[in-house]
């Protein structure tokens, strides 16, 4: 970490904040310029709050040399991780594609669901239980019976299954899940993160609405500083001014993690467009710019001609899209 | 609610979405125009997903005409809420200052900066137990043992207290806190907002940094409809691309808010800025905005020279802004 | 249009609306519910002010049902555009690769430049002649004698070429230029674009740093509603809070634009991202969303070792992007 | 400016990029540490290309240390700016309300809102000529006859006026105007700017739509660095996710602008916010936070009641306005 001090600094001002960065277990390597006065920070700099420091009045700058996160750091860990999830993996070259419905609705529907992704190559089955909604006069999702039924479905097909996590005191309820998934508004609930930091179940941690990548990556770092290194990272879309899609795609995303991290990385374009028009090519997009895995939501309605629109792909759809990401993946290996 | 349908809608179409939307216990008064068939959805649209129902292939949008908010919303409770917050009010003209150190650090501190900030008028005494942090590895602060000291500040000064709280199962540490703080990271936690519900505490409730005035309200009604309706709603800057303050400080929220609702709103100009230089004259324009209260952070600290600057106002500082503050009350009222 | 009247508008506050708006030669379809009343407005919508109208104290809320763009709009014009630039198209199926140094320096760098580029693949040459920077100090390109530069390289390849025009008084310099681009920074630079309109060039027209699509469509509105058809659209990222890229890249933008008008889409990934390890990603990812073409920065400095890095390829990496994307390109036809 | 260099930086590395950054006259101080290297660059750096700089491949980071701003810079000129407008003045201690309608549309409307708002106390007079529309099919104003208008309207009230440029060429219709303004589009509009730089009239510049007050205040060193100091600086709304406002005003440009920069800072909470309801409020609290003058829409329209609403305030909300504007100055002085 580097301190930039402002021209006029005192020796005196100099030597408190020497005196209180030592107090940090920090060693300091003053070089003193004509103009400014800049401090190496050398020692174990994520305990320093950056926001604290950069704020006195004597200091100009501060900048993080190193990153704050540790074991989430590709510098500390070369090779890709790889996450197994029930019988399948992500991540260091294997690739999944997740598909499911938005709810479980029902044993039917999710059964009927399943059958057709799994039919289609998807490894692992989504499906939300417990719903966040904006609203608390929403449909809130089936809760425990959903977690029921995705675990007949899993019964049933033999696929993992991915559902949210809401809070901590429902975490019994997973026990047979095979991946949790922290949903965008949770990403810095880190109680929450603490908790499943505790277990040895993966985590497919999804991307806040307005965070950066740095503020993902240190919410991996809340887990797995609890000892669970299992993490799938997923972007799901940010928050912008554009309104025709619900929410802007970062498809830089990727790349960006996998060089600071060995974390996979997963995209999930039924939540951030909003629109099932808009899911097949970015869902290609995604597989061109190196995704580990692709997360879609898909329906089956054959007799309920409304449902057809919305953000879920239809089974017939679906298979499509899984040919040709299987062509993409191709291309790019 | 209204939903206009695209044109080339087929009566079938029509008549499957109608018996959906019957379904859902709602009149519908169908109005055909020329060009676009038009939907009136009358009865009780909040359970209504906007969403799913924008997104479905006949419909070219769907626009609510009432808010989805009731118990936090103007039209059906036309008077400002007054919240008592132990022997101080919020709202429908009652100002308070709220002020204190961003994070309790020993008895010695909390008391002399609370009998600091009452001396120059503040009403409440606001201090970090339970700290966010973006990494695990920062100071989580001093948790029990600091509503501990908050409690012996409360006694020595007589002043209420106001602290965060960041899950639920801390709820019991919190039985003489006077007012809860849920943080801007925690706004959509659906889960906390739901048990904060049950008790009958004033909750503080902060706006996320990525979310609108609509989602604040709804959080609110989150709270309100399990029956606590003891809510202070509270801007503390949103994300944006403007790097030189820490967040943008958004006052319109303020005039917004008091249209839309009747709940009080508090400003916190140091967590927005993050620079003590500018919380002054924030604090004044959010005061001449009609802001029913503001909250700063205020240290101590005639010993460290360094810790001048930070987004803390100094004890001199702080009377300095309590004067010009009321001032300005004056020519607003 | 629609426009949705508030509950408790009075019959003569109704009429004078509609007054109003029959003198814009409108037809108002008027359906009066139990809530509220709703307007249909028929005929020539786009020059409604929609900003107005939604304001008046009478108007809940409008909707326009059609967009207000229309020679760009697809609804009117269902088959894709074709857009010859020089010897090449780009549009209808038709992709073209275009690469360049970000600022023409030096006869000898362009010629080498686009001589490597043409073996590689591109079939168009870009190069900066007039530079638009935030500083005044800044170097601001080789401006006419970049043009005759790029002229030269032009004669000796046989390519296209394509730079930016800053200004309306500079437009003679672009005689001879074969496709003339609109910066970010000038997307609603109105004058300007209706100059170019007078033009019969192919103009390429970036997306600003924080216009929706909708404004990019009707910013290409104005050149067309001049008597200019040939313009191709460029999506070169948006600003948000994100600080690890420069800008960020709105791939959905592609599927969007395609859905909406027939005019081709061109992804900038160089400036969009500002690194050049991450647009070899970007670029695949924009192929397989659909793109009709990729614009990237490629630099030749075999004796400058400083200058790897930056947003620039080198055309080694240009010549292998170009083989993955020509593969990518395959797979989704 | 402070360049770091990356870990693993050979000698011969460095020794480029020296030799590199001693081209550009610049004096550069070395400090090797345990891990980094540190370059401290000593010179007219305002001519470096930081994006340049940091993009190289062993360079860590470049921070700037001296701002890119050299005569809008508060250091160099520590005393405010006042600029003459016509009789009147802005900054240093002078105010000024700029009132008037939205767009010119009449001879006897120009002249009554003048009449009005000169009697209320506004010292200038506001009204558009040449109208930015995002639609090519909106109206764009009366153009030179709207010019004409406003002079007559200065005429009859001996108000100052001050009205929008939109393009280089229109310059000479601008010769008795007395505040030429540049809007939001047009900040980045570099032609533009050079030219108003070679007049001595003062220039009202427009912070664009998503631009940081670092690129305002670069925009403002185009102006001058053309030798026009006469620059005053307006906040009108950034774009953000909220839609509840039209923009979001970001009032801590006030004080942020004033620490940074000698010019004076207008505010426009009507184009901000886009709702009159909200005006008021925006208005007293950009006066607490210490602006130098307001810009308000003001209409009349005594016999179209359709006309209340919208985003500019009666004569009368006007008057009653000024009353309160001046009495929080006199609580800020």
């Amino acid at each position: 970490m580097i301190a930039i001090l402002k021209p006029g600094t005192t020796a005196q001002q100099t030597a408190h904040l020497l005196t209180w960065l030592k107090h940090m277990n920090l060693d300091v390597h003053v070089s003193e310029g004509k103009e400014f006065t800049i401090l190496g920070l050398i020692g174990d700099t994520s305990r320093v709050d950056i926001e604290l420091l950069s704020s006195l009045e004597i200091v100009e700058s501060v900048r993080r040399v190193s990153e704050p996160f540790k074991q989430a750091n590709r510098k500390f860990h070369p090779t890709d991780s790889i996450i197994s999830c029930g019988n399948t993996k992500i991540g260091g070259g294997h690739f999944a594609m997740i598909a499911g419905p938005c709810s479980v609705e029902s044993e039917e529907q999710i059964i009927e669901v399943a059958t057709a992704v799994k039919a289609s190559g998807a490894q692992i089955l989504r499906g939300g239980a417990f719903k966040p909604r904006t609203s608390p006069y929403a449909f809130q999702g089936l809760k425990d019976e959903g977690i029921r039924l995705l675990l007949e479905a899993k019964k049933v097909t033999g696929m993992p299954i991915i559902t949210e996590i809401m809070n901590v005191r429902s975490l019994d309820l997973f026990q047979e899940v095979d991946v949790i998934q922290v949903g965008a508004r949770n990403m810095q609930n880190f109680d929450l993160l603490q908790e499943l930091g505790k277990t040895n179940k993966p985590i497919l941690l999804k991307r806040g609405l307005a965070n950066t990548l740095q503020e993902l990556l240190m919410s991996a770092e809340y887990i797995m500083s609890e000892g669970n290194e299992h993490i799938i990272l997923c972007e799901r879309g940010i928050r912008t001014y554009e309104t025709y899609t619900r929410n802007t795609l970062d498809l830089s995303a990727i790349p960006v993690l996998h060089e600071l991290s060995h974390l996979p990385v997963v995209i999930d374009p039924s939540h951030a467009t909003g629109r099932a028009s808009l899911v097949p090519s970015m869902a290609l997009a995604a597989t061109a710019a190196g995704a580990d895995g692709i997360m879609v939501e898909v329906h089956n309605n054959p007799a309920c001609a409304l449902c057809d629109g919305g953000q879920s792909l239809t089974p017939v759809q679906f298979d499509s899209l899984c040919k040709q990401v299987q062509q993409v993946r191709e291309v790019i290996r």
